[in-house]
């Protein structure tokens, strides 16, 4: 197995973050990332870039974090308890993007890297990640080349790749009380490091790579379409959604809100503005019972 | 200790909802509540009364729930082990109303009674309940008055009711990841019935009873009280922490919606508007740091 360089993971999510923000900014037109560094007292620490209020995003937060513990948190060794006792480092980006056209879908990426050392052991290491896309609106053609981006760049690393990963995307991304998925899926994986550090390092770089590749295409056709306030309503509405699954079920919030994470870097992934309605349900036939009939579960795409 | 009447406790509750409906509809002046009844495969149902979109409250919930099921949900026998493969019987009457007005505040009640049978063996059986207070631009006035209704109805029970009970709401309504409490608190109690059924149920009904005496002349003094876009900002921005706490941490909530409940019922309590704002802090010496300074932290009122 090759040796893991986490000088040269962070470097490249470094660059990503940055790359990213810059692709966001053009995309917007009008406004820029404001950055707030912080550290962590326990170890390590990040930056936080959001852009809000621009002409195509209403909000979207672009996080860089690197944290390092002497322990390994409890509840990252209840599955693994080979890895109880030893330190750490855990370094990622993670996005989440609101846009304000509600035919602009909203969207969340992600790519880390988690090593736990012992003196005297070879560190334990994997990667994981993901992207997934929550429309309101839906376009078919934009679901269906989101997938077909994602499987184009897993197809390098065997055939068995995409399915497996939008199937555990799917999976995760599932609110049970609503029994609905949070979107239309994408990408997601975890525990990556079978393969070896070199291509699981590959892999994790073509998924981080790939989120504006996917994501671009569709905010620029999708940015000036005409809506109204029905369209807005229904937007702030599904919202609600997204914050029912952050906070009810998204592990990675859950985790760093009980292990004093930073609040306000977490929760950058709180949507703006939201609206909650008693008992809402989508008129039958029409264009937001379309999202709910056809959209919001586990669905073949590519 | 007397023998436990679930039927005395049912009819209380429902009267209880009605009264409660029929009050704050005559401080709304204007708007009524719907009613939604609903049964649950398991067994038992219950009615949600809904108002919206009143000249006071913008959204206001008061379910009545009765459900029944054949044994003991694992998550409520973790820590009572003799209880597990009883059948249980669980009531109660829960509120959230969410005030247009910043200068009125939010606030929850609940009173509830569980019991567990089986054959041969003697019912076990207790009551919870409580309610609180969530201001945004608080006024002394109006939280000393809140805790001191609280502490007349306990008192015929004992000195040291209302100082415990008082203590367990500022302990429960508690957001760790922002270091403050949901709001002024009120009270909390749970698993009560050492002094026997009728008396515990004379406190459940006290507690009941007290939320519409300590509720309604807050609304009334400040239901005129004149804002604008800041207080009304401030208000949804706040309204996130209720949010976040119902979803994150509220025993109630999670175990609804990790059990089947009654969606929509549940997530009633859920703000209509809700804002978030990365890394908002008030100005030093605002009004709105003076909730954070002066109210977010347990304090002895009476």
């Amino acid at each position: 197995m090759s040796v893991p360089d986490a000088t040269v993971v962070k470097a490249f999510l470094l660059d990503l973050q940055n790359r990213i923000c810059a692709g966001l900014e053009q995309l917007d037109g009008q406004a820029s990332f404001a950055a707030d560094s912080w550290t962590r007292t326990e170890g390590g620490g990040g930056t936080s870039r959001v852009l809000t209020q621009g002409a195509v995003f209403e909000q979207a937060g672009v996080n860089f974090s690197h944290v390092t513990g002497a322990a390994m948190p409890a509840s990252a060794t209840a599955h693994r308890p080979e890895l109880a006792g030893r330190s750490f480092e855990a370094m990622g980006v993670s996005l989440v993007i609101h846009p304000k056209n509600p035919y602009i879908p909203t969207t969340h990426a992600n790519v880390r890297f988690f090593i736990a050392h012992k003196d005297g052991a070879d560190p334990v290491w994997w990667f994981g990640g993901g992207f997934d896309l929550t429309p309101y609106y839906p376009f078919e053609e934009d679901v269906r080349e989101w997938h077909q981006t994602a499987k184009n760049l897993c197809l390098p690393f065997g055939d068995d790749v995409y399915p497996k990963y939008k199937k555990w995307c799917d999976e995760y991304f599932f609110l049970p009380h609503r029994n609905e998925t949070r979107g239309v899926g994408g990408l997601f994986f975890d525990d990556l490091n079978q393969a070896g550090f070199d291509k699981s390092f590959d892999f994790m770089q073509a998924v981080g790579n790939g989120f504006l590749t996917a994501y671009a295409p569709i905010v620029e056709r999708r940015k000036e379409t005409p809506y109204g306030e029905r369209e807005r309503d229904f937007q702030l509405y599904r919202r609600g959604r997204y914050v029912e699954f952050n906070l009810v079920y998204d592990r990675g919030t859950l985790f760093g809100l009980q292990t004093g994470g930073r609040t306000e870097s977490i929760l950058m992934s709180m949507p703006p503005l939201v609206r909650w309605q008693y008992a809402y349900t989508p008129e039958a036939g029409s264009p937001e019972a379309e999202l709910y009939d056809n959209y919001l579960k586990p669905r073949d795409w590519v």
